[in-house]
């Protein structure tokens, strides 16, 4: 990507993991209309997963992706292999302190030192002007975007509102896992997210609320892994409510075995 | 920089933190020599040191350090002031594993997150094709390497020889702060490193050798930190002699209450 850059170029890339859907589709519009050349990557990122398991049940779905990229104006896709990627053993660390030690970093280690070793890569390999994200991995952007600024790679970064299905499901690749009775179950998420919101806006106690989810959790066939309510800057959980505060409720559960999460943000 | 890339300029990057000597400048003649344009940082560091008094006490000489970089063909001097370059309190650490728990890692732990993070800012912000360093911080150019590859930089790195004093004293911008007698119970150093190696290279056991070196410093002036003879490729020490391994002898010692330090590569 170098040759195009020295010809001035300008480079967005929409990092992703494969069996796209319409979130990396919304990403992918927004690079196209924001750049010369749109790059996606696709590749599940061993380092990232912490569950053996789950990046061996990852979707993959190559053939299908292809087709949706060329329809909808990729022009390049990044597409490794793992031995490319990974040439030898990983011996080197990301840690993101108190920001890796909530939600996502709490219940998944490790995963944040991969998500930064394969974002870093990319960011080096690409060479982009702006990188897409999507928000439903709300957290992993807050950490990006520390990486970003703090090594100083100087790539925009943006965070792209996360899309539902018509039931209010987050999309995800992982929903694919899901049997139709799975997707009708998880809807529950986005509903409870919601009604917290209300919840909170309407003067409810942060630990009223956090009893609302978790007796609708006991009453549904999801199980709470997480809820939390977290600053916007640090991803601390918020004790008490500051009027003007930028927050975001955030949810991990799971549904016939397979992990989702979801978010929303708000201002108290 | 990006401007110059886009020009298909190559460019060579010499990170310093000033006080520059003909070491810093040998780098800077390899860097003229192979580059369209050499860029020369000076930065002193702070997340590097992990003692606050040698971070303070750390000469400064910018006039001369401009006028040596002019009459050497040096293109660009990055001198970014603090706030410039840590913007923001450090929230991101790096962590070498096993690389860093021996020698300068051992005993000064920190440092190498600090390097890692310095070094990643001069590689986004300056974008260079090739960087040089020298061969004194032998640990700290393993860890660049490391850096380099595992996070793809994609940039050449290039390991300069050793610059010496008269007496064999490495040059290294702390020995500004020894008095002309500590020159020249520095200069005990080299010496030390070249004698070990010879009795290596003749059979001597590696804990004979060490026994060596402890007895000469204790005949000295010189305090020792460390000395070890650590495997080329993973800084690991070596217990037992096996013919054809590259290895380095590594010192670390204080001479007036300035800590050196200084190496030497030999293959056994």
């Amino acid at each position: 990507m170098r040759e195009k850059r020295r010809l001035g170029r300008s480079i967005g890339l929409v990092p992703t993991m494969g069996a796209l859907h319409d979130g990396h589709l919304s990403l992918l519009k927004a690079s196209v209309e924001e750049n010369d050349i749109s790059v996606v990557s696709i590749f599940v990122n061993p380092t990232q997963f912490n569950n053996q398991e789950d990046f061996e049940k990852y979707p993959l779905h190559i053939e299908e992706d292809l087709e949706k990229l060329s329809k909808n104006k990729c022009d390049v896709v990044f597409l490794p292999d793992q031995g490319e990627i990974y040439r030898d053993k990983t011996r080197l660390k990301f840690h993101f302190g108190s920001l890796e030690k909530v939600m996502e970093g709490k219940f998944r280690p490790g995963h944040f030192n991969g998500v930064a070793i394969i974002v870093s890569k990319l960011f080096n390999i690409i060479q982009p002007d702006t990188a897409y994200f999507g928000q439903k991995d709300l957290q992993q952007f807050t950490i990006i975007k520390l990486l970003n600024e703090q090594l100083d790679f100087g790539i925009k970064l943006r965070c792209m509102p996360i899309m539902r299905e018509p039931n209010g499901l987050a999309m995800s690749s992982r929903n694919l896992r899901l049997s139709s009775a799975g997707i009708e179950t998880a809807s529950i998420i986005y509903k409870i997210i919601n009604k917290s919101a209300e919840l909170l806006l309407t003067g409810n106690s942060i630990s009223n609320v956090k009893s609302f989810v978790e007796n609708e959790f006991k009453n549904s066939e999801a199980r709470l892994e997480y809820f939390e309510i977290v600053s916007l800057i640090d991803m601390k959980s918020i004790r008490k409510i500051k009027s003007g505060e930028e927050c975001a409720l955030c949810i991990a559960a799971y549904v016939e075995d397979v992990r989702l999460i979801d978010n929303t943000l708000l201002t108290l």
